[in-house]
């Protein structure tokens, strides 16, 4: 898959307009920037293609009510966005990312204005997303305490618990973290849902609730198994039992599906993934077109 | 006391310059407006003097710190910067408002990078502080769940459930918003510590921990408290005990001491502010070298 860009791409959109993404500005009185307020969206591309858009498309819309934002931008206009920014800069494989803003004011005051003039900022990314070494080897994952807000099913860009759990990952050598709660379960990872096979073969992953995103791809995950006459089981699990899990791996628009084979400093199975992570790979493969 | 400036103020600083509010930029890459990966403070400014400023560029400092920032921006390039903001732009009666964050990178990539180049943008405002009919009459506040992350002490920019508190309490026609957690405590107000005052006459406001912010209005309070031979007492109260305290009230570098006279629709003592939380303000008043 050769991508034209690797990284993010020359064009980027801002309120409508394509501009090259080095010269995009924003007003630092924008809400986005004082306040979080806002909200984002990561759609996969493959062979140009972008995967699942209409179901990003509905999950942002969703964030944004959830914040009492009165009205959704139109989405017509963001799905020829979205293609345009895949064509302009030439992502055979990669991303769209969208955030949307309460906009700027001029001024700073948290409660938020009845009618807000959104601001809404897009930009694309080369990046090879099948056939990397973490889908190949899998990734190694420590556990963190999960120190986020309440409402995790909203997609905002209060990212900051994320950021921290990430660096914090790097520093220790590893690929990616895990949350988890007090009650000593996993809610999700730092920017994916987090799945385990059980020793008796069950594919588990966590209800949908405040406490986790309702991810896209964990979606398409559970119509592909269903579809193949497979079964998932929506449930919470610990991390003493994630541990434990015969495979572990991780979904997102971007990962896909992506071995797990370590897990705060255990090793998962056998340390290699799992062939119910294969067939997940393989059944994902298949559904956006890859040979 | 005449403001020069009513409303933010013509000149910003961005970056170690002036510049214009207006035209006042960032990248939408900056990583403050991708992940809330900043931290800010507000000091308030009365007759055109800044108001325990060392004590909000230590605790900006401390917010970096704990958010691994390798180092902070020089203190005194930004006494000198809050001291020509005030000047440049008339403020008499005001606040200086500083964020700073970890930069922009053309990217979007949640691990911290290990050297980051900090964005730090400031504006001042002039608005009236003191003798406001919140003071004299005090306002009315809500209880809302507490749904904010767990490291309140650092003063980020993830205002998201704030500014979500903030907005619920106007549409209800009250003023502000006390934060509820899962054990019924109060927390803090959505912008303000939170104080009452017992029916034996006890000065109460919960400790410091990661659940609250270590207000400098609250510090500044208890050291006057301390001046005149009083105490405050350091604990958590329940919403419940607060509806039942003789006296409430709300500080910070805003709000000054503000009288809280309605929690949760039940009226605080008999309504209007009491004794206690008048000696409160007086005490800040002379602080401050208020008539």
């Amino acid at each position: 898959m050769a991508n034209r860009t690797a990284g993010v791409g020359k064009f980027a959109w801002l309120n409508g307009t394509f501009v090259t993404a080095q010269e995009a500005r924003v007003s630092p009185f924008d809400r986005g920037f004082l306040f979080a307020d806002g909200v984002y969206e990561v759609a996969a591309v493959y062979n140009g293609q972008l995967i699942d858009l209409e179901r990003h498309l509905e999950r942002l819309e969703r964030s944004l009510r959830e914040l009492g934002y009165p009205k959704a931008p139109d989405r017509r206009q963001l799905e020829v966005m979205h293609r345009e920014l895949v064509t302009l800069n030439g992502i055979e494989e990669g991303l769209v990312y969208l955030q949307v803003t309460r906009g700027a004011y001029g001024g700073r005051d948290f409660a938020a204005p009845a009618q807000p003039r959104l601001t809404m900022f897009a930009f694309a990314e080369g990046k090879q997303l099948l056939d990397t070494a973490a889908h190949r080897d899998g990734i190694r994952v420590i556990a963190t305490p999960d120190i986020r807000w309440a409402r995790r099913d909203i997609k905002s860009v209060g990212l900051l618990a994320q950021a921290m759990a990430k660096t914090e990952a790097k520093a220790a050598g590893k690929d990616d973290a895990w949350f988890v709660d007090a009650g000593g379960t996993v809610t999700e990872g730092a920017s994916a849902n987090a799945w385990i096979v059980t020793q008796d073969g069950d594919i588990v992953t966590r209800a949908l609730s405040n406490d986790i995103l309702a991810g896209v791809t964990r979606l398409a995950m559970m119509d592909l198994v269903s579809q193949t006459g497979g079964k998932i089981i929506e449930r919470s699990f610990s991390l003493e039992e994630a541990k434990q899990a015969a495979e572990a791996f991780a979904t997102s628009a971007v990962a896909l599906v992506t071995p797990v084979v370590e897990l705060d400093g255990v090793r998962i199975g056998d340390g290699a993934p799992g062939p119910v992570t294969r067939r997940m790979q393989a059944l994902y493969r298949q559904a956006i077109g890859a040979r």
